[in-house]
């Protein structure tokens, strides 16, 4: 019985993360894979270890041929198959090693786990911004975290947090938000949220980027897809484009945050994110500053998830509980154990 | 059945450690606490772990309601209930949090982890020299030990340690001090422990700091109450005050030691320890330099203390033998299997 | 049942380590050794662990009657029998530790583990060169691996691993040695294994050192005595010599590398290793100069074997597979699963 979710595509890396050169060791859900590009430049993926004497495949070099073990100098195409034994000519069936399904799309590689047949590639979510360099300049980051994806997924699930853990940096007076229009809903594949200010008055933090004529409408939206995908979507414009109703959301200040979070073991994970900046996409400056921003707050909460992971190590009792805040949070570990409950049960039908 | 003694106070910090504003976590016994002071200054002790996420509330902030969790706000009176949950209004049962009774005396603050009915305050050792600032100023030292409390316990309560470890600190010629009368005995609560020589040159280390008209009664005591107190009285003073049959201590050389050694994990713990300047008290420099002399030897002790624990780890067999010199260290090792026993019995029936 | 060979002498030192005036601290197969030199100079080796309070006795000072612990005193002479505890007449017969039989020769400190009645000094491998400063000037290196021993002779017995470990330094062409006459054969310890390159080209690293008349007979000669000894000697000479049956192989390029692998735990190893020049003895900068060149290509090797270590802990599965060029590693593990297997069947016996 698995602990990770497998029967799902995990973000391996950023498209840029992978030269022609150089191969990428990249640890995911307990599994090690070595990602590389054959001469097409094409993603592969494939088990990082050579079946002869057990080194990392991703010490290698990438040939023409495919990846090259540093140590006897075995070579292995991009689906796993050896195709070179230096010193023999007959290459045996175990010579060759299990291969992932890897999907390249929106600057982001993709990698399957589970049975190679399920691998549908859409069910990878679509981030069309990414491709979207005009309207929609991005960055991308990337974060080590020493806890299980989980209280990651938890963290930015319950955005009450920015009073307390983000009080230095993006977060507010806890309580401005009363009066705000809250909405959850579980969708198919996880949990949408959202958060409308109406008619307010704009925050000198998007004073100072954007000019406005008066009130604005505010919104944050997030989407979450299980287990660890979450899409945000913040801004605010004119009251007189009436966006809550479904008017434009364009000419005032917004932006896109992606978040996402990929186990690596039980209790470290991978945390890729990027930002689109929506409202001033001529000054690089700006895209740059918004990534600078949301790296201060990662860090931010690096401290208190991982406190959170070892002190939960340490003292695992009494259970935890939920307070109303939880909503959104509680939603998303339902559709995690829902993800988990179904594998296993497959695994054990199969 | 627990390896720790609970059914006892353990001293958790100094009471100059703990500002009105920030909080303290220290981990006792294989317990995590948080220690804060509320609006009147008075020491609290609740378990270092927020009900809610598992985050230490050590990471938190004091107000004057309590200690408010740094992750979503709950806030957690001295007491250990609850009295705040940001977003709602009712607070459940099982939002509180464990407290521990605490004592705050002669600027130490003491925690009981046993039962909370069984703490009674008239167990925690008097030691009212910290509060004589005019006729014995001290210094308060800390430290932290990779070792368990009792191999600390035991290196003090063999002093022929001395001779070895620290020949190059306070230790002299080993042998020199064969003539000493010498006397252990075996206390309700633990060990007393003394050394005399009586009528002695004064060695000069003693000389250099005060003078003397001639020969010098000089001790050392020391008394341990288990499971890791140990109060230590050293000095010398003219033969004509008679100071072994009770006659006064005062006007030559003499200075208190304060041991605390207190179990964190099985294999790490805490040494507090002050020292007290009973012969230059209006010279804060001179008290300085006890502290300083005090800590070179601890140092000395820590190398060796952290080898016999990793050692002891490394090659378990076979059992380790007694020799002489091991009276004193074997009442307080036969004093903590007592207290282990009582309690586990006492765990038993209940 | 051990996981390592003990009737086997291992190296445990260079002569030059181990001082008249410092004990030296070696762990080696599991156990914790500290070797020390008696007042006549004769090394000997005893449990590191004194049996009072379990301190490592490297910690201590070498005296004239023996070895003294650090903490309270006990000396040990080097039949490990205890000669003082201060404070007592009596020496009771457990404060004895265990001694371990020692033999030094051919400037090497060896160490049996097994039962002393079978620790005969002619199974030490013979290694004469280190005598022979005029003819074979030498140079002594240490290394410690964070990898088993076995992955160690393994990489050494597969010399394949040239081509692409060492590719940046001795390492050449893979493919340049495809006309050698290769020979691999089992002997009654360990491993014979011959390279020759007969009537070729001398390579310009050859050139650079000795001048040749024209081309010239190449060998390289590996000799394993199981578990972890290999004797290794390199060179090439005038093909008028006719080296390769049995003529001489002065006055051309040779030298000699010993590499003595000792298992510590189960997962890290000593790596002892001399070079000796066998043909610019006169000048002490071209043997410097070798031993500069094998430790440049031992950290590649070291990088290598510390990877396949942790790579195998952390997937060790499926089963590795052998390749042809593993013909004397596989010669090596029958070897070493041979001797496992034969002592822990005595074991069983007694």
């Amino acid at each position: 019985m698995s602990m990770f979710v497998k029967q799902t595509w995990y973000m391996a890396g950023w498209s840029a993360d992978l030269s022609q050169d150089a191969p990428l060791g990249r640890s995911i859900a307990g599994e090690l894979l070595v990602l590389f590009r054959d001469s097409e430049g094409r993603a592969s993926a494939i088990q990082d270890r050579c079946p002869h004497r057990g080194v990392q495949l991703s010490l290698g070099k990438v040939l023409p041929a495919g990846l090259e073990c540093g140590y006897h100098g075995m070579v292995f195409a991009g689906d796993g198959r050896c195709v070179k034994i230096p010193g023999q000519d007959s290459i045996p069936y175990r010579a060759n090693v299990r291969r992932y399904p890897v999907e390249e799309r929106d600057s982001m590689i993709w990698v399957w786990l589970g049975a190679a047949e399920d691998a549908d590639p859409a069910l990878i979510v679509d981030y069309p911004w990414h491709n979207q360099s005009d309207q929609w300049p991005h960055r991308e980051g990337y974060f080590h975290f020493g806890c299980g994806f989980e209280m990651l997924v938890d963290n930015i699930m319950d955005l009450s947090h920015l009073g307390w853990v983000h009080a230095r940096t993006i977060g507010g007076n806890p309580d401005q938000h009363a009066e705000a229009v809250m909405n959850v809903e579980r969708t198919d594949r996880g949990v949408r949220f959202t958060r409308w200010l109406l008619n307010s008055t704009p925050p000198p933090s998007y004073s100072k980027v954007v000019s406005f004529a008066g009130n604005i409408d505010r919104w944050i939206e997030l989407e979450l897809v299980a287990p660890g995908v979450i899409m945000q979507y913040n801004g605010g414009v004119d009251v007189s484009q009436d966006a809550y109703n479904g008017g434009s959301r364009d000419g005032g200040f917004n932006w896109r945050i992606l978040h996402v979070l990929v186990p690596e073991t039980a209790d470290t994970c991978h945390y890729f994110t990027s930002v689109s900046n929506g409202f001033r996409q001529d000054e690089p400056e700006v895209t740059d500053k918004l990534l600078a921003d949301v790296h201060d707050t990662i860090l931010e909460d690096k401290v208190i998830c991982e406190n959170q992971q070892r002190n939960l190590q340490e003292q695992p009792e009494p259970p935890l509980m939920d307070i109303n805040s939880d909503q959104a949070r509680v939603l998303f570990r339902w559709h995690l154990a829902r993800l988990l409950k179904a594998e296993n049960q497959e695994t054990v039908a199969a």
